[in-house]
């Protein structure tokens, strides 16, 4: 009896190594199912003080709503298309390589959002529901891919989907303030025209962060010792030249991945569809402008200032006024980088300050339908 | 005698180990004398459905055709001007240091094709003779040096020099496929007036992968396993950020040379005169767009779908077709991105798929000659 | 007495050492004050034959004046304004950290020159004194911040500050020639509209390497052997990507600050505001092309050639002649790319070939008034 206890207890221990591996290792490969409701709805919004700009937007708002979640989670979104052209979601970045949908497909490659390639477009009314494994981490983002050059050069059909990886680097983990800046522009002939527009002989003429030109866009508030993380996002159809005052970028990432050798800069070009980390500490209190060097754009129309511009503001520290009307910035919205919304819980998360105006009537969906129609 | 005997047996053997040795080096060593022949001629090409455009064309195509040699080659080209204004030829990213043509120079300068600095220009009817070492290696091409607003931003004078190095990197011996893309652009309003065009004041309106836009670009048919190669070339007046889906890019070469930092990407910046090389692992089944992220550049004129659009299409993959005309891609030159040239003997190549039809008529050149003068 | 006198001697040699210690570290940690007038004038320069060009000058000229420091000097510049509209100046790329004006402030912030966010502007008559600390290295560079997409994107407000770092990189020490080289471009519709331009939708039509187009450009003068710096400043509005020839470029530094992984290149794209330096050895005699590849910028006003062009002339060569007009450049401004100036003492150097002519009359200065209030 003695020795039968004995070998009892043997096993005892060895079951709780074995037991606490087991719960050590679900707990990392843990990956969650997400679902969301998307909707598209044509709203107009106040890219500046003098430009109103109907758009197509994903839960009414441009830009869309942030989808944050964990490397190896599934997300399940549910799109419903509430205005009379068709539309997609592609997911820029991800590989749409687990296949979560149908066993006779070699990939998830139907999921990728393409019409006409990996699937007919949601028409007007209808509901289309992707499924895909978030492996790719960082900073990637979604975006119609239905003729682009209208809808995601002009109409603001964009967002971000931030995949947090399992095992961050060293330096990811002593962030403390996310802040997400998706560039874009515009051009003021065709805001009142949805379902025209995206020329390659027609110029832009208005420039944004976030669908707002200065004065409409926010400062970044700071306190110093915050260690600040910016996510750069080409989400237009121009190039932004983003220089930063007072700090030197660490960049640190490229289209969501970490760069083998980070390097040191002020001033970074961010093309359409790509992404640029920074990593910088808040250690040189002070208002700094962070802009566009790309000098027309930080006009509105050409009148300055506005366009791509706003500052990164210290905690207590005020601007200087003067006779040149550079203007204060408003300071209403702290989630308008969505600082506030990254540091909520995984999720998908909808912000009133970017949520556009319905539009008129249905005389001007008849309009529409009518240049669809002789496209 | 005997240890006569027993001393020549052991030369024998040394004698053995050094000629091994001085055949291995020679192997190393051996670089071939390679001597081709190319014309200029007056073409048009049928860059997309609705645009037919003039070209001066070297061995009647566009691109130029695939000069394809080994590190330390000698090459030699004859170049026969069969058109009504002079051209040169210039191998962007050769050195022109190793002196092959005339020992009184202190190097190969002036074979490096820069009118009124290297050489005259070759005139209407004139042959002239390039002689350069390939030293550089890698991605490099060779585009006309006259008047290149015009010759090289929408005339189509350019081809590819691929020289293989000598140590290639364990990467690149793993490739499988290359994909040679040469970006350009076109303004339509030039089309059909050889001699002029190239303003900075007046837009590009059609974009393109080897003077193709889609729908006339052909898909990149890949198999699961295929290890491919990306070689980009900037070769317009244009930048082009380009969006690979389902994949990332391992971004390896810069300009021909390996990195010493390669990195991923899903969206890669080339501009006018870059090169990047990516090297992909063909592991996620599908048809995957690739396109310019620039969002007019994916248009003809302004209307979708168009310009530098293509697919990666896995061997069996059907895309899904739908009534927002996305097209399916014409599937009838399997060495659109020269993938099967690339795996011939060192040489040229043309393709009789990028040559030109000849232009009309004697009255044309007539008008040529006249907008030449009033230059 | 004698084992004092023997105690005596130890101590003289500790103190030997410790005062040796101390002066190499003082050598080394040796930081000057420099102090420097500047004034801001109207003049008009030549930046193509066939292109002058009314602008805001630093010192009279463009671009402003050399100003050259080593790491950690305290910098003055007084600066005033003899011009009719308000201005700044904005060092590019200093952190503004230590405080040397404001005790009460946390930082140096209220030196940046940034109107209405750090200062008033300075208007027309008034004298501003900046001070600041030299602790960002390498190619930093200064322009006006008010009312950039006209003042630093056509009127020539920018210049570059070179801080020498206090531990350079092993081939930095190697160099023997540096050529600063600031790209920008020109709209000729507002050559005498002096308080006005810059909108984004009317395209630049001339193109300058430190404000000069082909022809007025000059040569690149090197010898064999010479060890060669280029510090590329994206001065103006638009991007230019650099093409040299015969050489390959080794990237060694982006905005000011030595690269993790440099590499090489061809080409290279500067965008509005990034500095790259890059190294090359002199190592092959000739006359070798250095000019943008975007092809409309080496036209003026699309006649080629023009634009963003040169050539690095190695000693005793010559180019070759020809019919196509090609030219050859004055050679007459050694420091037309600051090579000789950056040879001299630290400090601030004007340069009489880059000085402007006065403008016309008072009835000038009126028009400009009007404009400006209308503004």
């Amino acid at each position: 009896m003695a020795s039968t206890f004995k070998h009892h207890r043997r096993l005892y221990w060895y079951e709780a190594i074995i037991a606490l591996l087991l719960l050590l290792g679900a707990a990392q490969a843990y990956a969650e199912n997400r679902e969301f409701e998307l909707t598209i709805e044509e709203r107009k919004i106040q890219v500046a003080p003098d430009l109103e700009y109907q758009v197509f937007a994903y839960n009414g708002q441009v830009p869309a709503p942030l989808i944050h979640v964990k490397e190896g989670d599934d997300v399940t979104i549910h799109l419903t298309n509430n205005t009379t052209l068709p539309h997609t979601i592609h997911w820029h970045g991800q590989y749409q390589r687990a296949n979560l949908v149908d066993s006779t497909e070699p990939s998830n490659w139907k999921m990728d959002g393409v019409p006409g390639v990996t699937q007919k477009a949601v028409q007007p009314g209808e509901t289309f529901t992707y499924k895909f494994r978030a492996e790719k981490t960082g900073s990637t983002w979604y975006h119609c891919h239905v003729n682009v050059s209208e809808h995601v050069g002009m109409r603001g059909m964009w967002g971000p989907l931030i995949v947090d990886p399992a095992k961050p680097t060293k330096l990811e983990k002593k962030v403390t303030k996310d802040v997400i800046m998706m560039f874009s522009s515009w051009d003021s002939n065709y805001a009142e025209k949805l379902g025209s527009g995206g020329s390659p002989v027609e110029p832009s003429n208005y420039f944004s962060i976030n669908g707002r030109s200065f004065p409409t866009t926010q400062p970044i508030n700071v306190k110093k010792g915050d260690v600040v993380r910016f996510r750069m996002f080409g989400a237009g159809g121009e190039l932004h030249s983003i220089h930063i005052h007072g700090h030197d970028m660490l960049i640190t990432h490229k289209d969501g991945l970490p760069l083998p050798a980070p390097y040191y800069a002020d001033t970074i070009l961010v093309a359409p569809g790509e992404r640029y980390d920074a990593i910088m500490e808040m250690n040189n209190p002070g208002i700094w402008m962070v802009h566009d060097h790309i000098d027309p754009h930080v006009t509105n129309n050409g009148k300055h200032d506005g366009g791509v511009m706003t500052v990164i503001a210290y905690e207590g520290m005020m601007p200087v006024m003067s006779d040149d009307s550079h203007g204060m910035l408003p300071n209403d919205d702290p989630d308008f980088y969505y600082s506030e919304s990254m540091k909520k819980p995984y999720g998908m998360y909808n912000n009133e300050h970017f949520a556009g105006a319905p539009l008129q009537t249905e005389g001007r969906r008849e309009r529409r339908r009518e240049q669809h129609d002789a496209h």
